[in-house]
């Protein structure tokens, strides 16, 4: 785990960018606008500040946010902006109590950098840490969710302003009727979810994601020509396979883009064919019908040259890639963890294999 | 109009069922289920006060309430009774003040009986009134809809007590997110929208539609052999065809049912063929591709022997129906209303014709 950052000024920001989309595992959407309506935010209102739940009083409230949906379509579906003011008046009402920080949902993509953008315009500080230490693409896919704590009262806003306060029976609940409801919004929306006292917090949370991704960016653009092999040293990397993008298939229904990658291996890897299958991140990676690696371990299509992470709604023909996976973090690993966001919670008849098991680090 | 009635005890209950079946156009749902919750709301709690607007102060709370979604699901999903509870708190909590009265959101089946059982388990008062003078299929078929009262916060309720409060952008877009909440919730569920104060709801309210529906069960109820002739006598009513269903379809879809029934003249009928379509409610009445009658006017086909009204979801082979038509509230009958619920609103290229215009009173 990395030093806790106390703030996220521009550098950190476009380093958090890089390290988002590189433990994602393909999804959390592209942190482009993301990216750019931080950056314009913090020069208006300056750095945010980063803290640790030890920085709250415990009863005081967080609300975890980030956009759900389609990646493909966030990409054009573009947050006004006014998302967090909504977001946070929604809950507190609800709630009858002001809410004291923000907090990124998954530490991938786009999830990663807009939560930076809300906390400067509200001025709210945001925590470090998330809620899946990567991302995944359903509303019970949070760690909340394996203690029992209700990913409710929670709201879904759109680029207009239309705010949808969901009150439901469970977590699965929440995920069918939000899926909807941001189907129906057009393909995405701005959600805050999951809200918890700094109490409460304390167990679910996965601390320090964001430094770790800050972190991961700052060593990624300081790598010289080993950008992987520097990346391996910040955070073990299990190389799959070095290929070359020669297929890609994407239809977005329902609030999510599915599809998948053919990659044809080259250098040291040629004649081999990788097949990646992803509903918003990528969820196996098949070769010869045999799973390499499955969720809840991070699979992540690493650009072959600089070793930034590709997003599945950005995967193109042509593209050089190294498929690398990461450990997930622990509390996917267990039991309850793999039931929530194990290879079979995807529909895949596959036993996990943990990635460190199977395979050997880079160097 | 009818005299104001102050208290809805089982009497006044059993014929406000059968009223509502007549003036509902075919829709808001087979009030048997509604009628017995009622019966037992009312066994336990006493009478239901029904109010009028002037009984409240003119800053106090209304909220109309009723289920949403197709007629042929809320047959067999049946509420829990303790949906208005929700609805209330729901309210209350978001606009920080109590709920002072309830009211029908539309004076049709299900919809105009069910209120009087969430009035009875909550100790609210009724108002005398409703916001359609009918039933119609969505949201934005309610006369606060034509003076720009917006829907929202509105809430949607199922019987599990899953609650969604919607804040859209508009009352269509409110229509549109809550129809697919509703079906994901299955295809029905309860709902409270177009929360008003007292002051506010004077405009659109359409007085006395629940008195107006009790009278007319009570006429039913107590006319002898020609219950048609009597009915006639309460309220304008405009036959135009005796006939036998010879044929329904019927899909339930998307919160809806949408359908078509064929009716084959009998007695001085004899030879004629007229094809019914609906959209819970029914919308236009058809013959030799001519429209006969056609929304906003009340269509409904009525019970040849009986008098009371047949619910859409309940047309069945071999029925002996007269097709009568009834007067629409005068709000539905001005350019503004017929925009929102005239023929063209639901995708027929016919104008409007006043069915006084059109055709003969039974007499």
């Amino acid at each position: 785990m990395s030093r806790h950052l106390t703030e996220i000024g521009e550098q950190e920001l476009i380093d958090l960018a890089v390290g988002c989309t590189v433990l994602a595992g393909g999804g959390g959407g592209d942190p482009r606008v993301g990216l750019l309506m931080a950056l314009n935010a913090i020069r208006n209102n300056g750095p945010v500040r980063l803290i640790e739940l030890d920085d709250l009083d415990d009863e005081e409230l967080i609300v975890p946010a980030g956009m759900i949906g389609a990646p493909t379509v966030m990409i054009e579906k573009i947050p006004s902006g006014l998302e967090s003011a909504v977001i946070c008046d929604t809950i507190a009402t609800r709630l009858g109590k002001p809410v004291s920080a923000l907090m990124p949902l998954e530490m991938g993509g786009l999830n990663g950098v807009l939560p930076v953008a809300w906390s400067a315009t509200t001025g709210l500080p945001m925590v470090d840490g998330d809620l899946m230490g990567r991302a995944f693409p359903e509303l019970q896919m949070c760690t909340p969710h394996l203690y029992g704590i209700p990913a409710w009262p929670g709201v879904v806003v759109d680029e207009r302003s239309q705010a949808i306060l969901f009150e439901p029976a469970d977590n699965v609940w929440f995920e069918r009727l939000a899926r909807t409801a941001v189907s129906t919004l057009g393909g995405c929306a701005c959600s805050g979810i999951y809200p918890m006292t700094a109490a409460v917090a304390r167990t679910p949370l996965i601390p320090r994601t964001v430094s770790d991704a800050i972190h991961i960016g700052s060593v990624i653009r300081n790598a010289g020509d080993e950008p992987l092999r520097e990346l391996d040293r910040a955070v073990a990397l299990y190389p799959l396979m070095t290929g070359k993008v020669v297929d890609v298939e994407r239809h977005t229904a329902g609030g999510f883009v599915r599809g998948s990658a053919i990659v044809e291996g080259i250098e040291g890897d040629r004649g081999r064919l990788a097949r990646i299958e992803f509903q918003n991140e990528n969820l196996i990676v098949l070769e010869d019908g045999e799973a390499l690696a499955t969720v809840p371990d991070i699979i992540t299509l690493l650009d072959r040259y600089t070793a930034h992470g590709i997003v599945t709604e950005q995967i193109r023909y042509g593209q050089r890639v190294v498929i690398a996976a990461f450990r997930a973090p622990e509390q996917w690993r267990t039991p309850a963890g793999l039931d929530v966001v194990g290879p079979r919670a995807f529909g895949y008849d596959v036993d996990y294999i943990p990635v460190e098991v199977a395979h050997a680090r880079i160097g």
